[in-house]
């Protein structure tokens, strides 16, 4: 990939040495201050669905970099989309703007709207299809609290029948010599047509539904939550919940370096009384967000 | 006119100098880039209707100028005009401001707000009465696709009756020596009053019901949408309405270097198949708005 | 206070001294341009509740100073506490952002978000209890207005009972040797403990219920809505809303030199005919938040 005027639609346009390149960029730029590098460029934030944090990082990365954000929220999106097409509102922002950040509940609309604007346009979520920069920000995250990603052992627990993590972190990470668990109860298991593009990679997989078994051998647990929504008794959900929260009693199990990362909000994935141990990556990860859209952001319009 | 400290309430306020010195200066600082010439100014965006484009067309030329811009959106300004007057909120935000820009649902709002602010206020749409700077944008586009106005022969589509197009464009287009073809259904003609007001002026004006009859004659096809409420009859909506679509069928008629306007969002008054083509200029159209908002608020701000 | 730094939680945290030095220096800073001296920082919005004048009123300040906003407005957040604590969204806005900018309906959520943020927090008001950056606005205009606070009188008018401007402002200026008569009607008078603390203060301190008895001693008169909910006649409280309302008649009874100041939005409570007087200073009050704000933001972030 070569950065420069790119759309970022989905993970699959980027190779290993595309990833390895961003995040020594990120790293490195977080650590010096440029001079207001993107100053008189203008970002559209276009959002078909709200995501205050996504919407937000990408506010902070564009300012933070000296150039200004315009913005059209869901609601205001929502009101836009009765009489224009979203192709006719992407030659609108085109007009305006020099990248288009786009949210949308349907899959593959961050794709035709790339193919219609010439500006740059980022996917920042289609429907449950893809959201590649919350990945590159999990990628970031794990690459700079283990210094690689090579070799690691990840469990990624919770929902994820439903949850996007598993196509969007899941499936690059495989690529890498890493290996893989995916922990989570019974009803809420990967599909097997995820499972079986999972272990066409290199990374070695194995599903469990015990993280009391598993726990000691981890350098990181990717907590993901649960939605009461998704079981027909409550009791059941209630069960299962309990079973994969993270408390200080079960990291007691786990290697002091042990890291436990989330995509944010929890509920009560996690118990509070994690927040103030070394384990607890959430925050740093939802910080690197904005790293991450900066150093993509700068890629794409400046440099 | 002045331009600067100015307030723009009407297009009346302008002579044909006053518009002909804003084109050109539009032109020349789209050109060039300035080096934030507004830094430190502040827009107050005061919108009691959503208009999502004429929001942040202005936005945009604010912030790609250098200066910086506060919002109350339509919801914010009807929760605000619950508890207080008009006059009361733009002197609040004259204090916080450098420059108001005001849409407002009730014709002679802008005249209101720019007598109580000792800032100046620019009118982006008082109710069906004005809406200044989309007038000049559009008096923008057509002398830049035509290197002039004078002599052009000019159609303008649709609903001619309820579209603020009639008032806000074809007045202070009748003041030029150009011939105006006014094409509407015949429920939908202009009504007599503004007839009589256009045709005091410099400019060759006839009603027709038919495009395909002066096609080839002309320079500019303005579009204007036809609003389906306007029908008691849904059939008779839908012929009127096929009947004044442009495709690439009827533009065959016309010259090759005939030019679509259209002041969107369009719905299917034009066949997404004409975008592709040299015609298409409604997309120029919109990002011209930004150069004009720029000059405008450079001219009245700056300089 | 060492300002630099610091969370601005309660006007509690602010001796004499502190309210003097920065006063001071809103007034210096007021009358020089700083050349974006908090370039490079930003400021999260966060407000749980509308309150579009010290949202803006921040906004204003930070973008003057060169720096960027970042906004989560009241429908966002309320979306947001769906899902997460506000313990958990400060957290994340804290990875964004230089400063947080709290509006919140709960007493005390300003102080709970300080201890959790590294970041400083300024109260932008929490409930009925405090709203600090108000409180000093008002205590700039009358120093302004009088250039001293020692030795002034003044008369707070309206709802004592439920207006915040009791805890928010009266107290504060009890700690200064000046003469503060509490006028309202009988159901509205200022609550027993709120009248002790206060009484514990230098200021002399007497409760009317007429304006007219000692208009012409005042100062200053600070008037506050009354509001229809409170009374359960509509008759009673148009009675007590014509008595307490200040129009040129009565004005004519002060001195020449008497201010009048009110936090806005305004109902009825002043009439229109007032704001042209020299006696007319809520306006000016409302700029000077700007003023406060810059300086506040300013000494915290900068310097």
């Amino acid at each position: 990939m070569k950065f420069k005027d790119s759309d970022i639609v989905s993970m699959q346009d980027f190779n290993k040495e595309d990833i390895s390149e961003l995040l020594k960029y990120a790293d490195y730029a977080s650590k010096r201050k440029l001079d207001k590098p993107l100053s008189g460029n203008v970002l559209a934030n276009l959002f078909y669905e709200p995501s205050t944090r996504t919407r937000l990082s990408f506010e902070t990365a564009m300012k933070r970099l000296g150039g200004s954000v315009i913005s059209i929220d869901s609601t205001q999106a929502s009101s836009i989309a009765k009489g224009e097409s979203l192709a006719d509102t992407v030659r609108v922002l085109e007009g305006y703007s020099d990248i288009i950040v786009l949210r949308h509940p349907k899959e593959g609309a961050a794709k035709m709207a790339a193919e219609f604007s010439k500006k740059p346009v980022i996917n920042a979520g289609d429907g449950s299809n893809e959201h590649p920069t919350q990945t590159l920000t999990d990628l970031y995250t794990i690459w700079k609290e283990k210094d690689k990603i090579k070799n690691l052992k990840i469990a990624v627990l919770g929902d994820l029948k439903y949850g996007r993590t598993v196509h969007s972190l899941v499936l690059p990470l495989s690529k890498y010599e890493v290996k893989i668990y995916l922990i989570s109860p019974q009803q809420l298991r990967i599909r097997s047509e995820w499972m079986d593009r999972i272990q066409e990679n290199k990374a070695e997989v194995s599903e469990k539904e015990e993280l009391r078994d598993i726990i000691k051998e981890l350098d990181i647990i990717y907590v993901t939550r649960i939605q009461k929504e998704r079981f027909a008794d409550v009791q059941e959900y209630e069960k299962v919940a309990g079973y994969y929260k993270i408390d200080k009693e079960i990291l007691k199990k786990g290697k002091d370096e042990l890291k436990i990362m989330h995509p944010l909000p929890r509920v009560d994935e996690i118990s509070p009384e994690v927040d103030e141990t070394e384990n607890a990556k959430y925050f740093d990860q939802s910080a690197n967000g904005v790293k991450i859209r900066s150093a993509l952001l700068y890629k794409i319009l400046g440099g």
